[in-house]
């Protein structure tokens, strides 16, 4: 049992002594693409598939010094045929992680997460977005879900999602992570259906229909994440003030939450797309190397989860 | 015409030259009540109703070394007939704006919101969360809303929020404020209402049915604030990447994201209840003095604001 990584450099030792994993892209095509496969080429144990135009494959690697990657060229001539084959190299078990080139994010995720064709496992498939946070003297990462896929956020996928993070929490060696079910308040209200919905995970846990976790909710995210706070409010939970997993009650609060971290707040962060049959990588332009290479170590310490139908 | 505040030293300074206003304190009774009481009769033209327990007040006001303070007290054995008190004061406008001391907020704001004894306007109500951005050079004052106090955000209810912290805005120097509409991504999705709602506010906008600012929407947080993100994403917007305004989808996303800037980014913050006959400060515990410093002058700044029936 490894130990638990609690923050990024953490995470990089971590990942640098996994068994090598063979990381497939999608099209590369762009400058910084090529340089996150150049850092993870040279700080972590990994092979590449590279499908795309293998002109544009060759001249990218040499652009970015990575001539001597463990790179395996597949010719696709266009973005969708260079998507269509990985994910047929993805289902024939041929990788262990796929990331994202050149390719329309939304096109891609539509050819993933068709039922027959894709890389379904019978699971939800989430994106999960970590950051490092120090509000002490020790650093600690915290995963905020689901900001990026699920649209329809019901108390089932709410289910799904914390089942989803706990799987990532569990393999960077946090084996009983804390989940904050966060809402505008922490008092259940009739009203306010993300309050009654975080009662229920809440239940739910202590129920053990949800495990390997604890669940508390509903939470403000000053509780979940301050101690002071949540002792000012009186609030008796082992999750309040210390949680590891925020879940958030919709997919724009998620995604504004996590964008704060990034923005306003200047963190690290990381994030991938887990319950697919293989971790998927959809790195933003605007992601930085850092958070690039560091998606990628997380996507590695991911491959190994074998996912179960629920 | 005062010039536009972009700081909140630029508050202060402006709040510092406005005519004295009367601030009327419900039941004061611990220390940081006292504490900000104190600092806003130092640093600010104000005086003060305190609605309490004489007594109490005096030892308060003593401990805080604010004796001589320009202090009327009225005295209410109860915190109930305190709030009770201090509502008939403000209705009868013996005051400019009310702040909370020791009652609880959620039945100081049931108070405020009673249809007909209550401080109602025929506004919507609604809360005001302001943090100081320093994005490059120049610093820039941002709210969020509605964080704290509107359950049900629905198309109706957004147009008067953003029609409420535009009447902020207007009232610290920002005569067109840019207002951003955020969701999860900029495009119009109709599976997330969010999004549609963003849509219509922004047309309503240019046909005129809401004034007095720039609406524009759906974006997600990093294209409301981030001029590279924007870029990145070619978003043709007057807002994007530029926004005063940012219009939460729901009072839990306002609250998180909100709570993120204090809790994760470390910035300053005020905030302030408005649409009702007075602004109302309902400061937190966990709010520094600062902070509750900071919500005291722009409720100062507010207080001139006449609400009309919209």
């Amino acid at each position: 049992m490894e130990s638990m990584i609690k923050s990024f450099d953490d995470l990089m030792r971590q990942a640098s002594r996994v068994t090598p994993k063979r990381i497939l892209v999608v099209n590369p095509g762009n400058a910084e693409t090529f340089k996150a496969i150049a850092d993870a080429g040279k700080q972590l144990p990994t092979s590449f598939l590279l499908v795309g135009d293998p002109e544009v494959i060759k001249e990218g690697l040499a652009q970015a010094d990575a001539q001597r990657l463990r790179a395996e060229i597949f010719e696709a001539p266009t973005s969708a045929r260079a998507l269509e084959l990985s994910i047929a190299l993805a289902r024939e078990s041929k990788a262990d992680v796929l990331m994202k080139g050149s390719v329309d994010t939304s096109t891609m995720m539509r050819a993933v997460l068709q039922e027959t064709s894709g890389l379904r496992t019978g699971r939800l498939i989430s994106d999960i977005f970590i950051f490092e946070f120090q509000p002490r003297k020790e650093n600690k990462l915290i995963m905020i879900t689901d900001g990026g896929i699920t649209v329809a956020q019901d108390l089932k996928a709410k289910v799904d999602l914390i089942n989803n993070a706990v799987s990532v929490a569990h393999a960077l060696g946090n084996q009983e992570p804390k989940v904050a079910v966060l809402s505008a308040t922490e008092f259940v209200q009739p009203a306010l259906v993300s309050t009654v919905d975080a009662a229920a995970l809440s239940k739910m846990n202590e129920r053990g229909q949800i495990k390997g976790c604890v669940v508390d909710g509903p939470l403000a995210l000053d509780n979940a994440i301050s101690p002071e706070a949540a002792a000012e409010k009186g609030i008796r939970s082992k999750v309040a003030g210390h949680a590891d997993i925020l879940l958030a009650p919709s997919i724009e609060s998620a995604n504004a939450l996590a964008k704060s971290t990034t923005y306003f707040a200047g963190f690290r962060l990381a994030h991938v797309v887990v319950g697919s049959k293989i971790p998927i990588l959809i790195p933003s332009r605007a992601d930085t190397s850092d958070a690039k290479l560091l998606s990628i170590a997380v996507g590695m310490l991911m491959s190994g989860v074998r996912w179960q139908e629920e």
